[in-house]
């Protein structure tokens, strides 16, 4: 069995259908989960910068100090529903509070936009849920949060004397106005709640804020780490490596499970005077349709990708710049000579593909996550909802 | 016969195949066009600003004072081409103004980014566009320019006593690896080369930086403006009006030959506190690939713009903004009731879709045209370049 954030010393999951989403034929998964925590445990959140938040996230953006877990429906975004959608999420955060008898619950909802929540749904399935406090391991809690991933996304990571386990879904701005990435981290490690949020920020910028599938910024995004503290006392560098590789991993499944894609690429831009430098230039190739299609079709283009480069406006110089798909050497400051035929077959056969932009400025780097741009992508964002 | 810029007074055109496209089969129009005046006029022109700019738009940069016109490709963008690249612009300059006996000729050129220009043809192809001089008229002139545009694309307005005419193309950053929007305007009215210039940079915000087809910049974006003179003198208001015409519509154009677009959609942001305001919310939502594709879709999709609105993190308030297509009301600061069916129908029946969206915090605007995403859009540009 896979392990995920239930395998964290501390956690506790149960999941329910509600069978929120509207008109929609019985899942074959369940669309509510609660986490809680044994006990009241600290915790940090990074949410969207979209100025258009979801009821949820602002309902839990107004959570300090401890809380007791998270409950989280699929289905439905509770965004854009106004008044009434901020008090429905305060009832699921309320009722998951009674209902364990614990303290307070962060809330966070995916799905459709605009639709209120069917309440009577979510209050049975929070019911149900928390009644199956335990049962959900290892896949199960990612299930519950899924909308048109094709996958659950898990991570485990075992430290010394501590464990980081977490949950995402997210595949694009999901499904016909859907949205959103969700991702929910436990570890047991004991931390104190500043160093907690300092390393969830610092990591969440090299990991889901180093990821595009469409650019698409969602309404309901949020990452939760929760720190149960029952494993031992460890330090802010050693809690960052374990943390990286589950945020790593699930970033990583994330952008695998984008919408219609095929493929896979890592993009490494360094040699940048500045992080932001490298950040900038690597983030304006990954959202290129030029060259997210040039990655569909196999096609190692060196020109949109220079191209994209430059668009960046981040003070890159054309001379200075050599560019490698898979360590082959396309362009240096110019055209060179290669092997377009190898370079193609490299691209057809791996599902990741590998482009090193060195822009010989520096010593700083970053480097981005995305996908390849396809029919699919089409077909399934603009197929009408109903 | 449609008019462009040979109709301006005191223009003349010559085009010429000179088969500069590698490996291509003979094509069924023009590949060279050279636009002279009689007498050297004053001009204007603005740029790509992005970091890696092609050889021509170096050259042309450094020309300042009087031109004679301008000579241009189709099938190579001369861009990437290092200091061959910059010799061989230069080139294309000098043999214009020796050919005909001139002044100074600026230069453009739209194609593969990254091949050398195969200059034996080029020279050739010059000199007899120069031979043919005054012999292009109508869409002539805007067929040499054309890469994978599916029509020629030219605009002409008649002022009181003065004419405005012009030609552009551009469809995306067309073609596996090519680029480019380019566009050649003329006037007769008698304007001082301040005035040209700033009713250009001007006009050019409203214009060609309010379309976006897939967000990529080309690193060959070039828009010349020349004035012969031979009419009245107008004033800036006046011309700005002419200009608009004329620009307004090369812009709309190339929207609606945008890379495998079916539609164009209108998106006026109005009621911002700023101009920038508005027009960053509609730049994004005109960049979305989730409001493109649902647009293909004619989908009546208000989650995917109010969320698009949100991102461009511009201060919009969710509970202020009102959204209409076609008219329909479909949000205001929360979902209201309308029918679906029939905003579907609009949108499947017009190949002009307007998107209005009231941000209620001022009384600034914006409008920015973008068109669909379609599954030839992926088609065109995921085929591999051989």
């Amino acid at each position: 069995m896979k392990k995920g954030i239930a395998e964290v010393p501390g956690i506790e999951c149960g999941v329910a259908f509600g069978g929120i989403k509207k008109t929609e034929k019985k899942l074959d998964r369940p669309d509510l989960l609660v986490i809680a925590t044994k006990e009241p445990c600290p915790f940090a959140a990074v949410y969207t910068t979209n100025d258009v938040k979801a009821a949820p996230i602002k309902v839990s953006m107004e959570i300090t100090g401890k809380v007791s877990g998270i409950v989280a429906n699929s289905g439905n975004a509770n965004a854009c529903t106004g008044e009434r959608g901020i008090a429905d999420a305060i009832e699921m955060s309320r009722l998951a509070s009674q209902l364990t008898g614990r303290g307070r619950f962060l809330v966070a909802s995916t799905g459709v936009i605009g639709e209120p929540l069917p309440m009577d749904r979510v209050r049975k399935a929070i019911a149900e849920a928390v009644k199956n406090l335990g049962k959900a391991k290892g896949e199960e809690p990612a299930r519950a949060i899924m909308t048109t991933d094709t996958f659950p996304k898990l991570a485990f990571k075992e430290g010394e004397g501590f464990v980081v386990g977490g949950v995402a879904k997210g595949a694009g701005m999901i499904d016909p106005a859907m949205a959103t990435m969700l991702a929910f981290i436990a570890t047991d490690a004991k931390v104190e709640e500043e160093v907690l949020k300092k390393v969830l920020r610092e990591v969440n910028e090299e990991t889901f804020n180093a990821i595009t599938v469409d650019g698409d910024m969602s309404t309901n995004d949020c990452v939760f780490l929760l720190s149960t503290g029952l494993g031992r006392e460890v330090g802010e560098e050693e809690l960052k490596g374990a943390l990286r590789e589950v945020m790593g991993s699930l970033a990583y499944q994330i952008v695998k499970d984008g919408e219609g894609a095929t493929k896979v690429a890592r993009i490494k831009v360094y040699g940048a005077k500045t992080r932001q430098q490298a950040r900038s230039v690597a983030r304006k190739i990954a959202l290129s349709p030029l060259v997210k299609t040039a990655l569909f079709g196999c096609d190692p283009n060196w020109g949109r990708i220079v191209a994209a480069a430059g668009a960046a406006k981040a003070g890159v110089i054309e001379e200075k710049m050599e560019l490698k798909i898979g360590g082959y050497l396309l362009f240096r400051g110019g055209r060179v000579d290669y092997n377009e035929e190898e370079v193609a077959k490299y691209m057809r056969e791996n599902e990741e593909v590998l482009i090193e932009l060195n822009l010989n400025l520096g010593g700083e780097e970053f480097t981005y996550l995305t996908c390849d741009l396809t029919y699919e992508y089409v077909r399934i964002n603009a197929e009408y909802r109903t």
